[in-house]
């Protein structure tokens, strides 16, 4: 049976798709006789909602679940873009949330989202998550959760991400090539997988060409951004005058790096090349513009969602789920700070 | 009567939730016995997933829908950031659609989320709309519906902006009082209210104390974008050098005109000054760091957020919409450009 509309009840009655809407919701303005006419038909051909009637039908609400850790953040915004247009191309809505790199937050959000009857949950964990039981009890419920860009390797879901150990092992490697000897890092958090492989990946270019590799280098960029950069870079530039460069985990830091070192007058990159991570757009704009690591975004977001689809599917035919984690290829952007 | 859940009937069956949840799915690795097991006894308990339930039984889905022009967009995901955290507060959903900046596309996605029954839709208008049918169509069915930062004085909707006039009137002032007399626009699209309004605040200031005014020094910057603003810095520098100030409708195009200056080592602000609009987070890490207008984004989010709440409750009680517009105070950010 098609499924009826206000404007069909209103036409059926002979009121104004405003007043049968009023009505169906108790709004004051409308007559006791009308709503009970209105409230009458409305039982009588088992209206309900357009939205809620397709779910009742199919058990698919057409919604999914996007839970990000940042939500003003250019590489978070394009992996969104890039979820949003395979969802719109596939006919679904995205519920979308910041966890605010908040672990609690995150917990209450998938928790929100699960009740919402989402069809599926994308996720980019927070840097401060260090527990998974939120993402197994999705899991238990049969509800499909791809994991992008910041994952757990302890948990047995999909995932879209790149190989960050490597990126970052090329980055250094091309500052090596540039001649720079003393290479100083600008790490991430201690817990996000990403953070900990491209400081893993530095190490391993600075070892494999045995240049001088010192704790004292590498330096924790809590928030991840520019101010971080910029206090480290000053600290750098005052007490290991021998750094001739700086890898950065992220291109917010590197770019304070720039901006301080503009400040003391340093050449860029003569005596101090910059190298960033992600390619935000912003990074193309600084003076000099800035080196870095290019970081899919867009790409991401529409490989989560189509993983997302894959696994709904799966799940829908008894199958197990067959995990498959996609690797994105980065490439090197090279620009003037290096 | 208390709603029942999944676990609730996975414990009064001996089953696990994942069964049940899978039994309601029709999922083929269930057994047919199971499944019409669980089916009976949901039946027969009335079992309907927590948000339908809900929905159901007050007529509200506590989500609503927020409409935006560009998704990669400084301002814009602070403005949602405000919407997000007003929405966590009073425990309703977000769902994010990015228009594109096309009008067709903005029809299609408002019309979605009234099939979704969203409680509410927050939308800043795409520049190419130029039609308010759609608008009209969801106040026509008591959808509170708010306009944030671009907005259309046909619809008689609720709406927070800011006094784009007034505001690049004060601007344009502060190049003035810098000594600048002759002052180039980057101006916005011909359409969107705020690029007007930018543009009238430029050209008030400019007669006000009899300053030269010409159509020759107002360029329109079709994609707000840091391409648009280099290029025609690389025009002024060819085809005007009597200009010796910049203002520009947004903080994209006056980075791309410092970036240009920069290359052709023109000093800033002393040869030519460039301000900017908006205040992204950008502005303040180009050398020179950006001039320019601060915009309240997080601060307007949460404000559309409460109008809608305020609407809602209005059109409960069956009062007539009390248009509110909710004007936000901006002030000039002076940083090294003038």
């Amino acid at each position: 049976m098609k499924n009826l509309t206000l404007k069909d009840i209103a036409l059926a009655l002979g009121l104004s798709i405003t007043t049968v809407s009023k009505a169906l919701k108790d709004y004051p303005d409308v007559s006791a006789k009308t709503k009970e006419k209105v409230k009458a038909y409305a039982e009588k051909v088992n209206f309900t909602p357009n939205a809620y009637a397709a779910f009742l039908r199919t058990q698919e609400s057409k919604m999914i679940g996007v839970v990000i850790p940042r939500l003003n953040h250019y590489f978070f915004s394009n992996v969104l873009r890039g979820i949003m247009h395979q969802a719109e191309a596939n006919n679904y809505m995205v519920i979308v949330l910041s966890s605010e790199e908040s672990y609690e937050l995150e917990k209450k959000q998938v928790a929100k989202l699960v009740k919402q009857n989402v069809d599926g949950i994308l996720i980019s964990i927070a840097d401060t998550t260090h527990n998974l039981e939120h993402i197994n009890r999705v899991n238990e419920l049969n509800i499909p959760l791809v994991f992008f860009d910041k994952y757990s390797k302890l948990s047995p879901s999909p995932s879209v991400i790149i190989n960050d150990q490597q990126a970052a092992y090329m980055a250094v490697n091309h500052l090596i090539a540039r001649g720079k000897k003393n290479i100083a890092h600008l790490r991430g958090p201690l817990l996000p997988q990403n953070s900990i492989d491209r400081f893993l990946g530095y190490r391993k270019a600075i070892e494999e060409k045995q240049l001088t590799y010192k704790k004292e280098w590498i330096f924790t960029c809590e928030n991840i951004s520019s101010d971080d950069g910029y206090r480290y870079t000053k600290h750098i530039l005052e007490h290991h005058p021998e750094v001739d460069a700086i890898f950065a985990v992220a291109d917010l830091p590197a770019i304070g790096a720039i901006k301080c070192l503009n400040e003391y007058e340093i050449a860029i990159p003569e005596q101090m090349a910059v190298m960033g991570f992600s390619n935000w757009g912003i990074s193309a704009l600084t003076t000099p513009a800035l080196s870095t690591v290019n970081q899919p975004g867009e790409e991401m977001g529409a490989s989560a969602f189509d993983l997302f689809l894959a696994e709904k599917e799966r799940l829908r035919k008894g199958e197990n789920s067959n995990v498959e984690n996609i690797e994105l290829a980065t490439d090197l952007v090279i620009r003037e700070s290096t």
